[in-house]
């Protein structure tokens, strides 16, 4: 009966025996589509008819009842092509072109004598190609609980990779760059028993963007996007095979996704490129999340901020107005209690903060430590850490906001959770309000330390699952999210532009905890950047951190001219002079480039980039015709030419460059820079000397009459 | 050194060598604290100089670092008496008197030469014994984490108990009456492997209240009270040693608690009485919470309620608006959907309930399903299951409360959660904003289906921490608050008493899945009541389920008698009258006295009672000097005598009795009664038979002129 049943089935529905192939708008990039003799799933892709991913199988593995992994027959074959020119509420370019061919199979599979459907959708893009799975409303698959995603990612051979360690709760780790055949050994540096927060789950696992090279010079990356009600996905390698497969984050009880249909995953993608500039240049990630959903954006604005935060950072100040090792927000009385003295949050010193970032241009100072609870808040699973509504008594809410409103900029609220997810949640509306009520419309948001509720992660689907419900809030409240210690993003900036940044990276902070690989911030683009921007917080001018804080020996490893560049090869709408007044004070010709550079571009242009050796990127300040221009190496000095054919032709510009002296070296002479002003047309071209851990930048604005005496750009 | 500094410190600190004593107010009950030679603390009990509680252990286990179990020093010991007499804002009494001697012992522990605190207090009732740990602020100890609480209960002899099997998941058991040796035997009839919502947690495991009985004819009580921010305990026995210990309910990760000094857990009470009805006369529970926290109680106000609720239990309606099987609350578009023609809460139904409630002077209405998302709210660890403020299109909020308000009753607020506490936690505001709205005061909440977070209990920490939390979050609203399925309850209602009311125990509903025991109501006073009242939702009239519900062959164990004699038994400022219409319309002589039976009361004895067999309270009404009269039996016929001295001497009282039939029968014959009416002093007594699963009430108010014709009440 069975069979019959089946055969009559089959005849019916089957459309296709051979296999199904998509390509690029461009015909380049191809990808093939088939179920093997067991009814997996299998799909390959060639780039420019060369294999760049062997055959791969899709699926995904079901805690209980038959797996969606085999089995399948593929019912029909539907077609689609797309092509969409959108305009960010902010973004490297003032619109965006969305072109894909698409390809969805629609498979069924038999579950004892019951029919379940699996779609699985393909989108080729000229630079990458992105599939997702889809469970449409149907009757016998409704709720499902995954037990693993299997999405592989064959390689084509050893590539070299630039990885970090696949980590449910943390990924501010310094990157690695070796053959995939070498990560296991690679791994070792990383297992560090002594750090308890870290979860690395194999000894072959990386997360993504997962950044690759092939030896023929074809740069893929590995990421996803549109990470929503799912948890995040890092990629496990079997390294025999060199066969990539998803690995998801696990919640509490071992569980890795609670599904419900009509539903879909995230989308699983493979950027394929020829050259380094255009992986930059990329929008892959972005194009395949949904439009804006937030229908009034007006209040939405890129932002240069500075803070009272690097002092606390380096130790030289705190965030806790006393020196209690523990307090009951419940009971607690600050009035009764002795002050640390060292409390940064202060009137004094935030008005301090206040008059020089107003008098410098800035939109807003972030203020952290301005809120009780903070003598305790790392390392106690402490459930009720923060209430996010209360001010240290040294901080005058109300009056600090008035006094920055005079003087023109605002202030930017700081929520950092602990890591406790129901504690924020239950404050979340008094602590919007708070905001709103004050003139604030940007927070900074934190969750460091192990996730409340215990035993999820923080790249699980319940954490997920908070950190989009805390951006939408936001959104009903006019806010802007910045979100630290997150899950790594997967473009869901552009549906929720109001999600201005993210951390989820090692970011300038540990440049006070031990320092950072001068490589990093050339390999930060290629990875963490695809998927949305990042608050790495640039602006270092003091490297010898010993110099205002005695106890901290840690060395910032960069020049002061890698610091600015950052602000151009970083896109990011949210960008932060981070370190403290008195420190800009004493370099403040090269401050200026910081006061100058823009946040929000009508272009960009990647001029020259390798991942892990150096990014050189030209921006178009949004709404002028002014330029700017940042390049950064790595722990090399190198000389790189940079022709100014991005300008328009038959125009005279005027260029300030902002480059490392010759004796500069982020080891031993960091802020060691010269400044150069001369004009300069498209035909132009310079050279630029980058030291070790160093690098440039140039402010260009079209030449007027007030120029007229400047002559031509001449770089020693 | 370590040994000099010890040796030093002990002739500091040790204050007595010798065992520490303290009595109860009447010297009846007395209890000896000591510390043992692994200087582990250990207290007996004795009752009226007989041990009632053999040696026993206390302390608390640690997951990380030395436990607090042992290697205690005796520091000091304090003494206190306690006697005050409060009001509750609604009870079985006018007032309570709190009166107990108090001993508090600090101990010290050494951990590596540094040296830690614990208290732990004693507080001796005439009837029982409450004691608790305690953290104080001290330097050595702030945070930890609890492995496993170690209270013992070391019982003198192979008691009677009457118990239910410890789970962490479900209280909704029928009782098992045996000696502590059989319990291991017993408990195989619980264990069902095809009911997944169950974890049993050992063969040896029961919940609290515990209601034993000795062979002396004492009847102890082992429960706890005030549990706030702790898990739930339950009780594990060494069945060989008849040793209780605490087990506590663990998290997702298997921890038991998370704990911050200061702080301290909940009272670990001994209930300790020569008599049945003392047993159910004891405010041990009550008095060892705080005081109320509630400064205007004056929207605190017993309860009579109907309900649309018992045409969906029964299977006679549904919940849900359609057949869907899923539903998502995001996109759902009802319109477009086909109603499935059963949905009780429907404008139509609704109204005719209200016109009944009304017309027989309730004050509420509790309509369940009135709300979207019950098409598929169990079963499915759905996480946005419901949104708490949307009606299904049949049911008209506005207009129904508005008809309601008309008719000069309010509606009942109805929260299933289904377990899923952050979503109920993220509507909760909205939802209790919704009621202020339409003037709802009252909410019965629900949590049925495991808790999601995934992996946490409805008796862990995480839970009980919401439960508190909604109720506390209703008192901001003026919102009382009847949580289903929430822990059961440790006298929390005398600080909140806004939480006039929980199921957690076996209530009314299990009559429609499959029957309850008839012993049930003869225990849960002992057992579940001692903790706060219940939702017991009692009032069937009609046993026979499928005359309504043809699908369902269930029957309601208990003759239609006992069912008004609950309104008296089962003490509740919550009264709910749990039949329909129609089944009331069918003995409205029998009604009447639910109709006139009190929900507060001035006065409460117990005229007789037996766990497990029977119990007969009489109460007398709030303000007035009318008492209400009710007795059950157990599967047991009998006659008992029913004395009036509790009247005021010299005055005549109208008595209308309600009494089983003499061929009543739970099984064969259960709405059968006879109603009597007549005259009565307080030197009359009658003797009232009740039927197997049976009962009878009475209602007695002061004779006045228009009752002179009456005669002596005569019972056949």
């Amino acid at each position: 009966m069975r069979k019959i049943f089946l055969t009559a089935f089959a005849a019916f529905a089957v459309t296709a025996a051979a296999s199904e192939v998509v390509k690029s708008p461009d015909g380049n990039l191809s990808l093939t589509f088939d179920l093997n003799e067991q009814g997996t799933p299998v799909y390959s892709m060639e780039y420019k008819g060369k294999a760049v991913v062997n055959p791969s199988k899709l699926g995904v593995e079901l805690k209980t009842g038959k797996s969606l992994t085999d089995g399948f027959r593929l019912l029909r074959t539907t077609r689609d092509t797309f092509d969409e020119t959108w305009t960010p509420v902010w973004g490297e370019t003032k619109t965006i072109r969305n072109n894909y061919n698409e390809m969805a199979v629609r498979l069924a599979q038999d579950d004892n004598g019951k029919e379940r459907y699996m779609i699985i959708r393909f989108r080729m893009y000229n630079d990458g190609m992105g599939l997702r799975y889809e469970w449409p409303k149907q009757e016998n698959l409704t709720y499902f609980v995954i037990k693993e995603e299997h999405t592989q990612f064959a390689m084509t051979g050893d590539h070299k990779a630039y990885w970090i360690p696949g980590d449910y709760d943390t990924q501010e780790y310094d990157y690695c760059v070796c053959r995939l055949s070498e990560i296991r050994d690679e791994m070792h540096k990383y297992l560090n028993p002594e750090n308890a927060s870290t979860t690395v789950f194999s000894p072959t696992g990386v997360q993504t963007a997962l950044q690759l090279k092939t030896d023929d010079g074809i740069y893929l990356n590995i990421h996803e996007a549109a990470c929503v009600n799912y948890s995040t996905m890092s990629l496990n390698l079997d390294d025999k095979n060199l066969v990539f497969e998803s690995w998801l984050t696990p919640d509490a009880v071992g569980d890795k996704g609670y599904m419900m249909a009509p539903c879909k995953s995230p989308w699983r993608t493979v950027m394929v490129v020829d050259n380094a500039c255009k992986a930059l240049d990329s929008k892959l990630i972005l194009n395949l999340n949904e439009p804006c959903k937030i229908e009034d954006t007006s209040w939405i604005h890129p932002t240069k901020y500075m803070g009272v935060w690097w002092e606390m950072i380096t130790g030289k100040g705190s965030w806790a107005y006393t020196n209690a090792t523990a307090v009951n927000l419940d009971s607690i009385n600050y009035a009764a209690m002795k002050p640390n003295g060292i409390h940064s949050a202060n009137n004094e010193n935030v008005k301090r903060y206040i008059d020089f970032a107003s008098k410098h241009g800035f939109d807003e100072l972030l203020v952290e430590g301005w809120n009780i609870g903070w003598e305790d808040w790392i390392g106690n699973m402490k459930d009720y850490v923060f209430d996010f509504v209360t001010p240290n008594p040294d901080f005058d809410i109300e009056a600090l906001n008035k006094y920055a409103h005079e003087k023109g900029i605002k202030l930017m609220m700081h929520h950092e959770t602990s890591g406790s997810l129901r504690n924020y949640e239950r404050h979340m509306e008094a602590a919007y309000d708070l905001m709103n009520k004050y003139g604030y419309d940007a927070v900074k948001s934190g969750y460091v330390g192990p996730i409340i509720p215990r035993g999820e992660h923080h790249y699980g689907q319940w954490a997920n699952n908070h950190y989009l419900y805390a951006i939408k809030q936001a959104a009903k409240h006019k806010i802007m999210v910045n979100a630290h210690e997150a899950t790594r993003p997967t473009g869901l900036c552009r549906t929720y532009p109001n999600l201005v940044g993210n951390e989820s990276a090692r970011g300038t902070e540990y440049q006070a905890f031990g320092g950072t690989l001068p490589h990093h911030v050339t390999i930060l683009p290629f990875t963490r950047l695809q998927g949305g921007p990042m608050d790495y917080t640039p602006g270092i001018f003091c490297m010898d951190i010993s110099k205002f804080a005695p106890n901290n020996t840690s060395k910032v490893n960069s020049t002061l001219c890698n610091q600015l560049a950052l602000y151009v090869t970083l896109y990011s709408p949210l960008q932060m002079a981070a370190d403290m007044p008195e420190n800009y004070e004493r370099y403040m010709d090269a401050f200026q480039f910081i006061k100058d550079v823009a946040v929000d571009w009508d272009d960009s242009k990647y001029l020259a980039a390798e991942p892990g050796e150096y990014i050189i990127a030209a921006r178009k300040a949004k709404g002028t015709d002014n330029w700017f221009v940042g390049g950064v190496t790595n722990g090399d000095a190198r000389t790189m030419p940079v022709a100014f054919d991005f300008l328009d032709k038959d125009r005279k510009y005027v260029v300030t460059v902002y480059a490392d002296a010759k004796d500069a070296d982020y080891e031993t002479n960091p802020e060691k820079y010269v400044i150069t002003k001369g004009t300069v047309t498209s035909k132009d071209a310079v050279k630029m000397y980058m030291a070790r851990g160093g690098g440039f930048a140039m402010s260009i604005y079209p030449a007027t009459d007030a120029d007229k005496g400047l002559k031509k750009l001449k770089i020693k």
